[in-house]
């Protein structure tokens, strides 16, 4: 199942991608199944019947929508850093024996196609392509061998970051955590369509067009159901909860010279089977 | 106004403080107003609105009721760390000169009365005195002068934090966020009824009666109105966001020996004008 958050104007709604394009339903038209937030939260059953339903539904005119963040407002998003060993190595931190937790809040996130806005108090807007987990069912204390019947299924994360920001304070919260910095889509990629865990699976983030980051997420220090088990030992996991799983080597930051994106560039997140976030990068529009 | 969000059973409510004790109303009552989340979001007019009518609700048994955390879902929850110089000596930071911000997710919140919960994964639970900010109106590149006006009012925060697993990763962000340690409430009081930026207010932090914390918000290095402009450069603000502001010195992690709360104290803190926020302290109950 492949789920689209979307917009028309100011209604939103929920699409499956079909072989003919997507298929979806307004919000305020009758036999809207509900967002996917909602739908998670009531349960796989409800996930494979809005699925069932939103396939017989008009096809949706592409010039006319936009995408959404597949889900707007999560409860929480969980970022992970220093989670790719060839990262850590361009970093200025050893590979650490726990993982490295770090949040993002809701207010950052769009969808594909949405600009990654450059803020006017930074030019250091880093890319990271990223594997991004969303959780299907409520749990703590979630053991390694159970932990991806949690999983409701994958997603793409462009984790944009703003370096100066990030580093003003131990804690990375602030340049993590700029408004439209996470572009999180295009589609919600139900667990059962990929290999378990979302393993082995090509990442490679292009700046206009060029290569700057391939990974395969078979490289992550910690796997998915790690990742699970070690933050569930703390936290209840909650229908809608993401987890966004590190990026690979190639961060601009590590560069020399350091390489960020202006606007007018365009980055791209591939992730095998989960497809491609695209997104424009903008300079912020300036305070009234 | 006073509100505080109440739970009889499994029902929600909201009610205000009176001379008399808690006047309110359940969600499945005709002349609910809504959560003072939902008010917050319509605005201070709503907010007053709720205020005189549940100023005419039934006085509520508190025997029956418990309190629930003033807003249960914020949209975010970011915290300040080494925020009072005194503090700051005692732990292993130099004072920074940009805020020290990380967040805690709602899974965390828990109201007055409620039990803060010592993990099984840890002895270490200290408490840490706060004063907590609402904010009332969306804003970002909000200047330090026009700041408290987007505060809608104060509350109390005991930001327990679990040490060993706060210092397993440079990110403080797992060892403040186990299930049931951010004890918040017990009333949302409006900015109205304090000094502005709730300045020059004692914050008492006493576990089994005995004083532990003593300090004033007017010792705050960055105050409400720096913190809200300098998180607002980054982030859009919005209605029901909370910043708790920081602790002053006393923490039990600084003593020799260190001093942790256990299973069957009782943690308070007290700030002038916005009451007592009292907590004991539960082991958790042993996973099936």
């Amino acid at each position: 199942m492949r789920f689209v958050s979307f917009a028309e104007g100011a209604i939103k709604g929920l699409a499956v991608e079909t072989p003919n394009g997507l298929r979806g339903l307004s919000e305020n038209l009758p036999g809207y199944p509900g967002s996917l937030f909602e739908l998670l939260g009531r349960g796989v059953q409800a996930l494979q019947h809005a699925h069932r339903q939103l396939s017989e539904a008009p096809l949706l005119d592409a010039s006319r929508i936009r995408y959404l963040a597949p889900i707007e407002r999560p409860g929480k998003i969980v970022c992970v850093g220093l989670n790719y060993a060839d990262h850590t190595k361009e970093s200025p931190y050893e590979q650490p024996d726990y993982p490295t937790f770090f949040p993002r809040f809701s207010t950052t996130l769009i969808g594909h196609g949405e600009a990654i806005v450059r803020p006017q108090a930074s030019e250091q807007l880093d890319y990271e392509g990223e594997l991004a987990v969303i959780i299907g069912t409520r749990g703590r204390h979630i053991s390694r061998e159970n932990a991806l019947a949690h999983v409701a299924g994958y997603s793409i994360f462009n984790e944009a970051s703003v370096r100066d920001y990030q580093f003003k304070s131990p804690q990375w919260t602030i340049g993590k955590n700029f408004d439209a910095t996470g572009a999180f889509g295009p589609a919600f990629v139900s667990a059962d369509e990929l290999p378990a865990g979302a393993r082995g699976l090509a990442l490679t983030t292009r700046l206009n067009g060029k290569v700057e980051q391939q990974g395969n997420t078979a490289d992550m220090v910690f796997d998915v159901a790690q990742l699970i088990a070690v933050l569930s030992e703390a936290v209840t996991l909650e229908p809608g909860d993401v987890i966004v799983t590190g990026t690979p080597a190639g961060i601009g930051w590590a560069r020399r010279p350091m390489l960020f994106m202006q606007p007018g560039d365009v980055c791209t997140v591939e992730i095998e089977g989960l497809g491609t976030l695209s997104n424009p990068i903008a300079a912020e529009t300036p305070r009234a």
